[in-house]
């Protein structure tokens, strides 16, 4: 491709709308364009990347037996409703009605209407397993879409689910998945983890996150120095500690703390650490006859994070996690945020197991500008349950009981989910059994993010110059630049040959013929990432010589003209 | 494929709903199942017919230089508000709010965005000519969605746009479109007329359409015996007859037609041919200070049909066409619709040509009940306009004067527009011209129907047992059948390896080992339409032989077991 046939849409300055590093790359160097909110186009540099991909993912799908199908994006609310997630799915799930006033919504995910197609399809146990996929757009309507392609709201993604008589069935396609998945971000560059991972809203029993490491990820992941534990840190099991609690001191009194609504501020005022002080939070429990939710006190050690997808999987408590308003504070305890405490407090209370083993402890006293010093479970609060509440932190030991937990962030390229047969039964999607007695199928479904993926291999892959693509997914593997060609026949002479050259050889190449400055004209190869790089000038060519430069790693090195065909085609990879 | 890890969607019974055979049969071989009116999920089997398609398409947009972009389907509706399309364009645009109340629509075509890229993207003269493709999914909200494919509301289109500093370059993209338009269809196996076509909402001056052959079409083509003149028509135009018109007789009277509202039933009481009848309908013309429509009476010969699109291209014409009610014509003539004519009519009255020669006619006396006889133009009728008004029939002399007009009904599977400037003066997607002026670009746009063109193969490529593939987007070239392999070790034995070479070969094929009856498993490959189908059984394998058939021709033979690879790769297209 001549850059005089390509659109090169290359931008000199830093968008300003760009808070990460892949979304930055992606607009300087002319890959994608933003038309609304969230939602883009894809310009032809980013459009060879995007097809490289999409190749790898169709590749690896292929090969372990699941089949390419196409659902529509524009779905019926009527498949949503069976499943019970028209109601349940947020504003995400983006609603509309057609011309005839028929309810429809955008496809943020496929289970309902694959899940209609197993049910319409499949005649006979005999046809399971069955594993379908798509490379398809969909569309969440994200609150906040931000990061570029990271978190957009129209996106493509990869998403594929299986159907199955048997657990064993979709225990094999889901580490064949597992398998898949490891081979598509290997070939992409990727650093990855597979960690295990919540269901959320999806749904299902055991599911794997695929999560690129990089410091702009949105998720943390917990890993172990000491086996191959690794999880998403909603799911990072916090063991209980392993000491016991220490003896009780003299009974609690009252210490008045004016102003402090905060931890912090609370340990400062006492004189003392906020490991010492617990931190109470008051949630909402079930909906209650009048409407209203109980309040369900949660308690942590002062320092620790309250985990809530483990919070909202405790019996009686509202999913999605909702705090208590202040409002519903005062009214229950009397007292302010800051001031609260399990010490008479009169609903249920939730201590996470390492606050379990505090002692002689600091709380609110459940009255504005007042705690308490050395409190004690059991003996001042008689009645609480113990849970795993909180985020594990940096050096936690691993819940494998092997080695110590570590904490890095990442970016969900992926995720791979038993499923169960929670969409198969509330859509009657059954195959007779041996009995003749029909059942539900069992399911798996498997999501890759492909634009996503994208941005994640430019947060791992770029200097200060640009994006630095691996060669499996570079919009062309090389780059010719010739040095003011309208000047010096024989530079485009040696271009124009080496360029056809090139494309004979089967090589995705882009001759830079816009006969601008070098710099100008290198600063654009470098910025979209283009693996090798040949400058082809009049004073090198005097020598016999032209120019090559790895983007990878920065060498440069002369490289015999005469030669320079076979020298280009061994450096790149097989 | 092994026909067990496949899904065959095949239905043994006629779907009721399909009113036409491509419609039926992708049904019918499990290539497509509707989930809403007009929304289709692509099966496996229809979705590698698919893939072939869009693989033929992409390759050669790819030979023209243009350059694959990715468009989204959520669109801004600000970006249609500057074209002026939000407000024109009808129910078929479909116009939602996002969770912020932000208004948006499904792209039914994607001027609006790509004339936005180009007036961000394109900053020199010397970038141009550009053209932008993509393959994407469309919605439109069809009033009638009907033929499955064929008329769908969510559908695959390719669409490509063009962007030039002059017509020159235009018309040369436009011709480079043209060809490759003809390639794809070419190598889709279709039998196709390019046709020149009225350029319809999409606006511009000059527009073919790629019409494939079949009565199924919804599109009514006219092609001369005598030329290469071929048009929708929409756009034919009827000539003006040679001959003039008759000497006027007696002076016109009134004849009591009681209860005759159409042409056929006035020419039979009048005891004349409908040929010596006017036909008189009443349209709404420009809107008034009122609010309502100045009237215009149209008329043509009495066995002639309107075209509306010549209508609305007369000044003064509601765009789009609409028909006085009864309430109107009441008010304005005092008169039933059946009984309207030109003799004293109050409005403006446009006259066909070739009614403009008719002389001596009946026509109805705007007094319901009553027609007026040896009516004459001039003489009765002082004040009227002529101009070309009706459809083209068959027989009619071919415009370019050059041999007769014959009819055909056709799908139209492709558009060619040469669009100009309606979209880039809109939105101010300019460039500078050599004086350093501000222009705007002159554009084109070319559209594939991706999903409508595979029905359109089917309906020229049928019989009564399925669908019969040209090789080069069939789901799989050769079905290997094996007759009761699980009581044939020979059989099972010289199936498996036939089937094993042939994959090595590179060749798609499907293995049909369901152990299924044999009738069952080829009317299933003959109704998927694979076109070599390859039968195993005992018997003849103890002659050595393997039958073969041809789809395409029915024809069937013996080949030699021993040699079946090399036998059969020889059948195959090169």
């Amino acid at each position: 491709m001549r850059t005089s046939q390509f659109l090169i849409s290359t931008l000199k300055e830093d968008p300003k709308e760009a808070a990460v590093e892949s979304h930055r790359l992606m607009l300087r160097a002319g890959m994608i364009r933003q038309i609304a909110s969230g939602v883009y186009t894809w310009l032809p540099t980013g459009m060879r990347v995007l097809s490289k991909v999409i190749n790898i993912v169709r590749e690896e799908m292929n090969k372990t037996g699941a089949l390419e199908i196409a659902m529509p994006m524009v779905q019926p609310a009527d498949l949503w409703k069976e499943s019970g997630r028209y109601e349940k799915y947020g504003p995400e799930l983006c609603r509309f009605k057609d011309r005839k006033q028929n309810e429809f919504c955008l496809g943020p995910t496929h289970e309902e209407v694959v899940t209609d197609i197993a049910r319409r399809e499949v005649k006979s146990a005999r046809q399971l397993p069955l594993c379908l996929y798509q490379i398809q757009n969909k569309f969440r309507d994200e609150i906040r879409p931000r990061f570029g392609v990271m978190r957009g709201r129209e996106f493509l993604m990869k998403d594929a689910y299986s159907f199955h008589t048997d657990k064993e069935s979709l225990a094999k396609t889901y580490q064949d998945m597992y398998d898949a998945y490891s081979r598509v971000f290997t070939r992409m560059g990727l650093e990855f983890r597979p960690v295990e991972a919540d269901t959320g809203s999806i749904g299902g029993n055991h599911s794997h996150e695929f999560q690129a490491l990089a410091e702009a990820g949105e998720d943390t992941i917990a890993w172990s120095d000491g086996s191959n534990y690794a999880a998403n840190i909603e799911m990072a099991e916090a063991l209980a500690p392993e000491y016991d609690r220490e003896p009780c001191a003299d009974a609690y009194s009252e210490v008045a703390t004016p102003g402090c609504h905060t931890v912090d501020e609370a340990a400062k005022a006492l004189g003392v650490e906020s490991e010492k002080v617990l931190k109470s939070l008051i949630v909402h429990g079930n909906k209650k006859e009048d409407g209203k939710h109980e309040l369900v006190m949660i308690c942590l050690r002062g320092n620790h994070e309250l985990n809530e997808v483990k919070a909202i999987k405790i019996d009686g408590i509202n999913d999605p996690l909702e705090m208590a308003t202040e409002e519903e504070i005062a009214e229950f305890t009397g007292a302010h945020t800051g001031s609260l405490g399990p010490v008479g407090f009169k609903g249920r209370i939730l201590v996470d197991r390492t606050a379990d083993k505090m002692s002689n402890f600091a709380c609110g006293a459940n009255k504005t500008g007042f705690h308490l010093i050395n409190v004690n479970w059991d003996r001042d609060v008689p009645n609480y349950e113990v849970f795993d509440l909180r985020n594990v932190e940096e050096g936690d030991k691993s819940p494998d009981g092997k080695g110590t937990l570590h904490l890095r962030k990442g970016i969900e390229v992926g995720q791979v989910f038993m499923l169960g047969t929670k969409y198969s039964e509330a859509m009657k999607c059954t195959v007779k059994d041996e009995n003749g007695k029909d059942v539900p199928m069992i399911m798996g479904c498997y999501g890759i993010g492909v634009t996503r993926a994208i941005a994640a291999v430019i947060e791992q892959h770029h200097d200060d110059r640009g994006i630095i693509w691996p060669e499996s997914i570079a919009p062309f593997k090389v780059a010719i630049i010739a040095i003011k060609p309208s000047k010096s026949q024989i530079v485009k002479d040696t271009a124009e040959q080496l360029y056809k050259q090139l494309l004979q050889a089967g090589v995705e190449v882009i001759y830079d013929d816009r006969d601008e400055r070098p710099g100008v004209m290198f600063a654009d190869m470098e910025l979209m990432g283009i693996p090798h790089i040949v400058t082809i000038g009049e004073k090198s060519l005097n020598d016999g010589n032209i120019e090559y430069k790895l983007r990878k790693t920065g060498e440069k090195e002369n490289i015999q003209a005469s030669n320079a065909l076979d020298i280009i085609l061994s450096k790149l990879e097989k």
